[in-house]
């Protein structure tokens, strides 16, 4: 099979890079179609090193520069995991994390990666939406998307008929309450709901559950998304 | 004067687009050499018009394609503010941002951004670093950089000289305090201080003031520096 750049439609999305990698085989080795080296690979030591990882680990890799200068925007790539795309659903009875229509590969990687840290391992996104197998999501998550689940959903609403019994927390500019008033985390499961990266959440959120606002001066039109989300997931962490 | 695309040594820097130009207008009218406007631009309405808007300001407009293609890249680029970099001192009495070695220019516009938001105005450089006037940093700053102060010094050292009794605090990975133990903004100046992407504020850190950590899972390495930045500058604010 001929490894191409990858695209929305495709069956297969890789990892770009040795520390990425790494965390696929750890976290989704059954996926794994090949491991591509470049011919410069060096290791950094024994146990780093990709040629005994593969071994261990019982995986496919090739030697092959040729992928390296297809996939790879940057000259740094030594190592690129190729993995069958999967579906991993949303725990129900979990907190979530909604996604409303996010247009930032990067934020989107970032925000998963921040959420892993505070504990947060459901991600729901609610078309249009990017691609969280896109690479450049799957770089800027750190690899934190090969640890968690993830739904899409067309609307909002079909969201919800999974989870009617989630208390829903929308973060918008003109919300009800300010974060700075939540103490501490609900002992029920919760969604915590944000918006596109310019246009927030439209107005209809007021209709569900609470509303809340991150107060800022208004020196500055709004904080960056993954900001925003990082600021609003410490404060619903265990 | 020819405009090149931008140098760290250059005099001048400048802003791509229309919302970061008003920014610039707004804020720091008199660094303004010219305002170049593309042959293609349409106001979007009468008052949001770059032509009534220089000829109300008394600026200096040209209508220049060339300086398009030499600067911008991206295509929906249609004006440039170019203006005199300038020195803007922060106030020794305020709260400030220390950052040491920031090197991603994407982070540290994004990192002023949120702090003005969080009403933070002096933000300390620590080299090497990257430069606050290059256009990425102005971009990421969403404009944000043209309402505050900035200094940059070659070492911690010689900063804590002009400030000895700002109470530090650093961002450390293995800080003594837990940031959720901060309920209350101190009284007394103070220093947030945060070290490069990769490698964080080195041990000696440990040696200024209280040095705290935001409690994560060890499912991830670390938080993102501006996401990080953001939580504590949340908990800082007033």
């Amino acid at each position: 099979m001929e490894i191409k750049r990858y695209k929305h439609d495709a069956k297969f999305s890789y990892t770009l890079g040795m520390a990425l990698t790494i965390e696929l085989i750890k976290c989704q080795k059954d996926r794994i179609q090949k491991i591509y080296i470049h011919p410069d690979y060096v290791a950094r030591d024994n146990t780093y090193n990709i040629f005994n990882i593969c071994q261990e680990e019982n995986l496919p890799y090739e030697i092959n520069q040729k992928v390296f200068n297809r996939l790879s925007t940057k000259g740094n790539t030594y190592v690129i995991g190729v993995f069958e795309k999967y579906d991993a659903e949303v725990e129900q009875e979990k907190p979530h994390i909604v996604l409303v229509n996010p247009s930032d590969s990067g934020n989107l990687g970032t925000i998963i990666r921040t959420g892993l840290g505070f504990g947060f391992k459901d991600y729901v996104i609610i078309r249009p939406a990017v691609d969280i197998y896109d690479p450049k999501t799957i770089r800027s998550s750190m690899g934190a998307i090969f640890h968690v689940q993830f739904s899409y959903f067309d609307t909002f609403e079909q969201y919800l008929k999974i989870c009617p019994a989630h208390k829903i927390y929308s973060f918008m500019l003109d919300g009800t309450i300010n974060l700075k008033e939540i103490k501490e985390r609900p002992d029920t499961p919760f969604s915590l709901v944000f918006g596109n990266e310019a246009a927030g959440l439209s107005d209809y959120f007021h209709n569900y559950g609470e509303s809340i606002y991150i107060a800022h001066s208004n020196e500055i039109d709004s904080l960056n998304l993954s900001v925003a989300f990082g600021i609003a997931a410490n404060v619903f962490s265990e």
